[in-house]
């Protein structure tokens, strides 16, 4: 199947709420929750999609004509493109009853791993998500992030144990989850951590550790002086709190102040290989992507995931050899018109 | 009955112009007058919507994870949310024959004092409107700012013995409403009212005294050499002039010339607590609003205004949790984006 | 008859082009000529509209409550306010068939001194166009600018001998016109005049001569040194060059080179006396307005006039006491925002 | 024909993908390829377009009213205007089957030489394509630039070999060609080209070379240093990479760095003689257009190309003359609003 047959398809079996549209965008489903949209107004989703939009490269084609590679690694792990597939949960609930959450991971999980990326796993109050996800990344040889939602400590700690056993790459939180309804009003409380609590956090995690949700310079500080190994620069697609900016916004002065120092992913609104370019080039280490993935599970399964990585991968060796980039580091702020 | 139960139910019974649109942008109604909709080319009411929106907050969500306390307290008067009602007059011509000016007070100023905030109640040519509206705001204890319209000195003064007879905790004075077509042409003219005149209405009030409808440095440093003990940053919601700029344009110098020394609120196209976190992380003490809750009143009565100001409540800690603020006085303009 | 019966009455009689909208603002008819559009793609018209829109006024009431007085003088002819009615030409063609040039004349410059105003009469091929333009202002005492087109020298030199008669208090020319096709291949050759040219042309004029068509601080220089008394800020309402700026975004550098030693007029996309306010708040001393009298002047004839001079008169007063301006003088730059 | 009219019968006679727009902006083709429309998303297309748009021009009529002179010599061939058509190829596939290539040449290139301007031919897989350009351009005197497309360094030297068998004035290269799919995974490798290869090629070229899709200062260096006679700032019309900014972003500080070392040509959205005129306000000595040509050629065969070199010619000498401007050497980059 071609990507647009795979997207066809996924329009007849998304539930009521994702249109699958041509460009995924936040126009359609904008506040649409349940469903794919963003929290409030919806804007947040739509300023990610629009500002990297709004960025120009430098195309210059006066340069040797090799071999582009994209080739990527993340805490050892290697991967063909620097993209990962964020984590997704409450999928009946919100992409229509065709796949729950364990049957998707079990479709991307190893999906992820044949097309050469890795999947972050989502989590969920229903403790079968996580031990799905587990089990699939086991499956997998442990090729996945598993991402934690901010319990309280003690279930943290207990995740934590739970996700180790599959012995991934690397281990996330996503700790803007604190602004999802369902974690708000838990007993004991879930939510916002401290430096000190993440810090605890990092330690028994025993892996590289990723935050994820970090939108302020002052927060990718308080990661690092956490220990964590990494930072995902998101605002959760828009979905715990309205009127964000955008990622593109605030990834270079993050970047700036915490890059090379800790790892730098970014997701938001990333839908295309020439996106990839340009967040690379604001200095992002990779990135993360994840609607689109959905979109390709439920229209086209396994072979969805493979269309979408071997796109993503054409257009972004495209943009880099019309950019004169043949491998990653040379990908430059410089490559960007204006910067 | 839920928030958007009571929108749509206003809808069935709000006269021919106001629409009781999902959002209250002014649009639909641009230039309605009658009507809800501004003056001129309606330009007034939707750029003070359009620019909060404008506006992106900073979420940082590594911070302890506490109780989020809304309450303020304005010249001893406790609230459960920095929240006013702002004054709105000629009901019955705006907004449908379903309710007059003083069945409106009637609902709505007790209808406050049990949600847990307090209505500015409006005043008219008709001398029972400003009657009836002390009668409520007695019914109240005093719950409430009654805002006499600029008159000429003597009916100010009339007014002002008629409003302390209710012991309100403050009284405000919409000195823009010199735009007004009704006050322009009356005799002795009203309208505009020099310094030295401010003074001495100021000392008749024996009030916290609340000069409405400054948008201006140079404005607001007069209302404090009459002595004012604040003011409200406002354009009438473009009522009175066309053209102004947004009342969050002229904010943050306003709060820079006089904030501190005395009390400044704000309103015009606020619509959420994640506006109403907007405008205080631009120096404002509180906010009024307007229009939204003429749609609660008419659609619900008094469950109405119940239903919105949780709805603003819970946006607002929301907003403060995610952006690491706990009480009002830890809300920053740093938490704004680009400031 | 009210504004909007003019304007509807207007709808019915005004051939295939203009439409009559309810706000003159470019977007119906564009790059409709002949007709009421401008050149090229149109963007001419719109920008100048636009540009008056996206400036807004300082309110400030806390002033003295007095009278406002729009009056204004120019070269010793009273106006009720600051406004003229600029020069219009081939009605018949442009607007339809139901007023020939001779006819709108006769309609339109004493109706306007009747309001209290002046018309700029326009010029043509065919000469009983300024004949008739003098014929009407003789009628109205010399109430009126009869405007000269750039023709050739000698021609010029018979034109202002014949304007002359008519004693106007002042005498232009729309040096711009250069653009317009039927000028432009005439022999001897019309058009463009150097500033040794002008300086000729001013001297035959014996009257205060007034430039039309300036849209550079190098061309109000030249203007001034040719000895002129005043320029008009103008591009000719987009019909002799497409793609100009907006004249006002052109004024306030123009005002600062010449302003204090000769008058400075603007027109293009003038339509409200809140558009005057600013204008003049910019620097001007006055302004001219075409295309809405011209639809007056079909809608409702002398009385389409005088409505339309009274609505402008009305807003320019609101407009003038909301900020605090209550003569001409007092209007200053300070009162737009961001100024 | 007048121009509506040849725009009309193109309409009839392009395919399923050119709609003969009334302006030819990128909207209605978008991503369309094949076919009109430009690579990604489609934007490339339309930012070029746009930006000129946004560029306003110095209206002054005070100056001698003399004739204007559009004449322009390029490496020693003279041109009716500073207009040359852009290399097209691959015309059945995008624009119908109405012409092949070779039809489309022997139309243009005779038809450019008789109305005073010249074609830049295009390149293709089929050998036949520059067979046949060659065969045109020798018939017409060698009035044309044959573009060959950046094939390995072998072909290159065969394809130079048989151009120059057509003594063109110039030859050129449109190295950006690496982005089109076909040039792509060809054995041995075709697209970029180092300096050091590019020296070689120029070397071979024996005549003026010209570099076409430059977008950096860095590559117009380049192309400096590799010693062509001038480049073409192109980005393709957006068909070789999306995103690009657009030519007149980058134009400047291009002529700034290489200007007066090296012939500047742009192309990518210009329309009009308005937008001739702009583009040599920012410094460039000559454009191309593109896709305008094709609907001429379609819609009118050699007709259809006299009539847009007149139009054009008609309104860069009208724009000329409005700004003060009688020869190309006097139009100058503060004639450009804001510049």
């Amino acid at each position: 199947m071609t990507y647009q047959e795979i997207l066809e398809n996924a329009r007849t079996c998304m539930g009521p709420y994702c249109k699958s549209c041509p460009v995924c965008n936040g126009l359609a489903c904008r506040n649409t929750v349940p469903g794919p949209g963003a929290k409030g107004i919806g804007t947040g989703f739509i300023r990610n999609y629009q500002k990297w939009q709004e960025l120009c490269v430098n195309m210059d084609t006066i340069c040797e004509n090799k071999i582009v590679d994209t080739s990527f690694t993340l805490f050892g792990q290697k991967a063909a493109l620097p993209v990962f597939v964020a984590p997704v949960g409450a999928l009946t609930l919100h992409y229509g009853d065709k796949l729950s959450d364990l049957q998707y991971n079990d479709i991307l999980v190893p999906a992820c791993a044949d097309a050469g990326i890795a999947a972050f796993t989502g989590d969920g109050t229903n403790p079968a998500v996580m031990e799905g996800a587990v089990g699939a990344l086991k499956r997998s040889g442990g090729c996945g992030v598993p991402t934690v939602k901010p319990w309280n400590m003690e279930a943290v700690r207990e995740k934590l144990e739970l996700v180790k056993t599959a012995d991934p790459f690397a281990i996330a939180m996503d700790i803007d989850a604190a602004g999802l309804p369902f974690l708000k009003n838990m007993t004991p409380p879930a939510g916002s951590k401290t430096v000190d609590e993440l810090r605890q956090i990092v330690e028994w995690a025993e892996k590289p550790f990723l935050l994820k949700g970090i939108m302020t310079v002052q927060g990718a500080k308080k990661a690092l002086e956490a220990g964590a190994s990494g930072i995902v620069v998101s605002n959760h697609g828009g979905r715990v709190l309205d009127q964000c900016p955008a990622t593109a916004d605030v990834l270079p002065a993050i970047v700036d102040a915490v890059g090379g120092r800790m790892t730098v992913l970014v997701d938001g609104g990333i839908r295309t290989g020439m996106d990839v370019f340009k967040a690379l080039a604001l200095g992002a280490d990779a990135v993360l992507i994840g609607r689109p993935f959905v979109n390709m599970v439920y229209g086209g399964g396994a072979e969805g995931v493979k269309v979408l990585v071997e796109k993503l991968k054409s257009e972004l060796a495209d943009t880099m050899a019309m950019c004169g980039a043949h491998t990653l580091s040379e990908i430059k702020r410089s490559m960007l018109y204006g910067f």
